[in-house]
């Protein structure tokens, strides 16, 4: 076989393979929440699929998150309309829309929210149960088995004034933080039974393509041979993103090195999009990703307010986290710190994510403001006039939602959200193959390669910008898409 | 022959060419900064080189602009020493490394700092004539013949706390902004003194691979006629960025959409990007590019400030304009302006690149606040509290130099800065192909690509952001990494 056969880029030509050791209509790479829904999809098509997966087991990253999914729009889904929110299709649009900027993929996200209801009913036709209540309070993911929260950005400036607010997170029927786990055993479950076969420990090396560069199949990796597939219909790159590939974010995604907790699996290489690019796919929003200073629980903290090393805010702090977080870390300050009443301080101890140490305290602003070695009068400045509009519900400075505005009052309290100063900064990719909403992958032209498909963080998804994440896009994006791939790949 | 062979991105394999209508040691694509000089040092080296132009004369992108050259560090050059500067090599490769930010590359900018100054004597030998002058106004470039002058934000915070700052744009000899034909004119002379062969109307279509992936020559269309060249030691890739190819800064580059005057010559459409995407070459900091918004002269306008439509600033205005403009583009507000005494408007309407209309005129602050549209009390407050301390030279928010800093006086003003609002946003590309600090091409593992080489907005070079962007960065990006690679392309 050829001597290239074992890097991810360089594809290999089929004419040089001799015998096939797997063959099947759909050949997916990756068995988390894009590779599942697409063979669930696939099966259900009728077409014969085979899942390889590098792992031992299902799960991906999907298993690892919450398995928030954002979905809501055509009047809302079944949670929300019970929640009493008839959320409307052009509002999840256009939030979607601005929280993309001017990365977003508008064919994308118009399929995704014409499309929402439907998965969320498509999800509960699998298994997956949701309960009809709302979680209402400012929190990064329901510690209840409720459902329907606001998952991001919706009621802040301003996309607050782009969009009319509505929570579009549904976490699963479970108690805290389960929902991952619990999404891709009711996955799996539906994998096995559609008769799905799987591979497990098997890794994708590289792709087949014919005389005229369709995608023809897949070199994989089992028992230390390598074994060749031929896939009829196509290929699906379901393998993932690249945060745990240190020298690729380095090269493509840098900003994203203050981050100091990857958030994903640790197949999350790159291969897929790789793979891709080897055979000609334009690989798009490269340098973006979801990078956090995740400051709440406890959710009183909100009333705080963010400063850099000049004493001055830069944000609005009722902002999703990652908005906030994004924000933080693209600031030119030596140092970022959360400044507070002590009495907001309450439960951070015990549940607070962030990690940051107190940096200072004072009974007076002064005070603080000398602990923490910011320039005189800059810290007080800020409070003062921070105050000052708190007090009437105002924020003229940056628009901070008069729910999260009142005076931060004696005695203050600030807290070291540096990145790299012992805080948590979790961070993940959001670049990736360019695809059509159907999962086709473009090439450099902007045409589909013939029998390559692709979702998830493989790809450039809904999701283009940590400043403008919600929790839930990336699940949401994944199982969606999938599903969509897995169509496409079974109809071809 | 192939059909494939008229497309930029599939390369053609050798073994289907059945003859060479050139044959040639280096073959240098675009006859612009970068590639003249490969071409010079190539032939210097001894190498038959020759040069294809698509256009029907040399120029490139270097022709259209003022030809500013960033230049220090070493104790200085010539001119530097002689305006009273020792620039050290540290303070240049300190704020190299700033502007550029996390997306820096340390090898590229170490490699030009060290060979800086002999950069400029090579230059001096080649014809280029610099005068021992300084040009002391804050200006986007020396409309005089004198040489030096900042053309950055090395006097700006951050940067002043991070490097010494010193002025490092170099400026030809020559009155007004004529330094462009005349350094391509200078340039294109040695190129024929150096007998290099030049087909002009020659356009690049593709590369030619051999057997193991070596680039070994070119496509060329001339007359429309497809011909190949057989380039023995390499192919360098001189051909631009890509503003001009719309449908390619929309995938790639988002962002810089919100431009609208593209910086470039007719040929900046990516193809050598492409060209070197195809053979398997890594595209890196594809997102970025250089936007601004040119607001001097006069420079008397940097003693305004300029606020997002909550009446806030947002920045030290006493930055480069590019950095500047990097930050207004990306505010989240429907308006800019930039607000002034109306002494400070001076030259504006005879003298202005910028294109802004008057928004609004006030006896009051409250009177221009009221005609701008921005929230009550908001702009009253901002320039109140900026008067305050620019009275003692201070800026506590934003850092502002002193020298910059007055109080705002009646009668004001006030410009609408809008993006898309009849102002001039110039706007060019920063990404492109990872290259070694040699010009050698890097592929998507990060070893270098044999026969092939590139220079100029083709790569990814020393400018990496546009909040970093000094004039003169790209021109001497160019010229120092386009001999770079015209050595190691004759060389190999």
């Amino acid at each position: 076989m050829s001597e290239n056969s074992s890097s991810p880029i360089k594809p290999v030509q089929m004419n040089q393979v001799s015998n096939w050791d797997f063959e099947t209509d759909v050949a997916i790479v990756g068995f988390g929440g894009a590779g599942s829904c697409a063979a669930i999809e696939a099966s259900d098509a009728g077409a014969e699929v085979i899942l390889f997966e590098a792992s031992s087991d299902s799960g991906g990253s999907t298993a690892l998150s919450s398995a928030e999914i954002y979905m809501g729009g055509n009047g809302g889904t079944r949670v929300q309309k019970a929640c009493g929110y008839d959320d409307s299709s052009e509002d999840m649009f256009n939030y979607l829309m601005a929280a993309a900027g001017p990365q977003a993929d508008e064919a994308k996200i118009r399929a995704y929210v014409e499309g929402s209801v439907d998965h969320f009913n498509w999800l509960v036709s699998k298994g997956i149960e949701f309960k009809d209540t709302e979680y209402k309070q400012r929190a990064i993911m329901s510690m209840t088995d409720d459902c329907l929260l606001y998952t991001g950005s919706e009621k802040a400036w301003p996309f607050r004034e782009l969009a009319k607010p509505c929570p579009r997170g549904h976490n699963l029927y479970i108690e805290g933080d389960n929902g991952g786990p619990l999404f891709m055993k009711i996955m799996t479950e539906n994998v096995h039974k559609n008769g799905v076969q799987v591979e497990f420990e098997t890794r994708a090396l590289s792709l087949i393509v014919d005389d005229q560069g369709a995608v023809a199949g897949l070199v994989v990796r089992q028992n230390r041979e390598e074994k060749y597939v031929r896939a009829r219909k196509g290929v699906v790159l379901c393998a993932g993103g690249f945060i745990m590939n240190e020298a690729m974010v380095k090269r493509f995604a840098p900003f994203l090195l203050a981050g100091n907790s990857p958030i994903g699996n640790p197949g999350d290489t790159g291969s897929g999009i790789l793979m891709g690019m080897g055979v000609g796919a334009a690989a798009i929003n490269m340098h973006e990703g979801f990078i956090t200073l995740p400051y709440y629980p406890p959710s009183s903290l909100t009333y705080g307010i963010f400063v850099n090393d000049l004493g001055r805010r830069y944000i609005n702090e009722d902002c999703y986290h990652g908005r906030v977080g994004y924000f933080s870390v693209a600031q030119e300050s030596k140092r970022i710190f959360l400044v507070f009443s002590a009495e907001d301080f309450q439960d951070y101890q015990t549940n607070s994510y962030l990690g940051a140490e107190v940096a200072g305290t004072g009974d007076t602003i002064e005070e603080l403001e000398g602990e923490l070695g910011l320039p005189a009068g800059s810290l007080v400045d800020t409070v003062q006039e921070y105050n000052r509009f708190a007090a009437e519900g105002k924020d003229p400075a940056f628009n901070k939602s008069a729910e999260w505005l009142k005076p931060i009052t004696a005695p203050f309290a600030a807290l070291d959200c540096t990145p790299g100063r012992g805080v948590f900064v979790p961070v993940f990719t959001l670049g990736g193959l360019d695809t059509l909403p159907s999962g086709e992958v473009l090439d450099l032209e902007g045409k589909a390669i013939a029998g390559l498909y692709a979702a998830g963080r493989t790809t450039a998804g809904i999701p283009r910008r940590g400043q403008g994440y919600s929790s839930g896009m990336s699940v949401g994006d994944a199982t969606f898409f999938g599903r969509m791939a897995g169509k496409a790949a079974a109809a071809n």
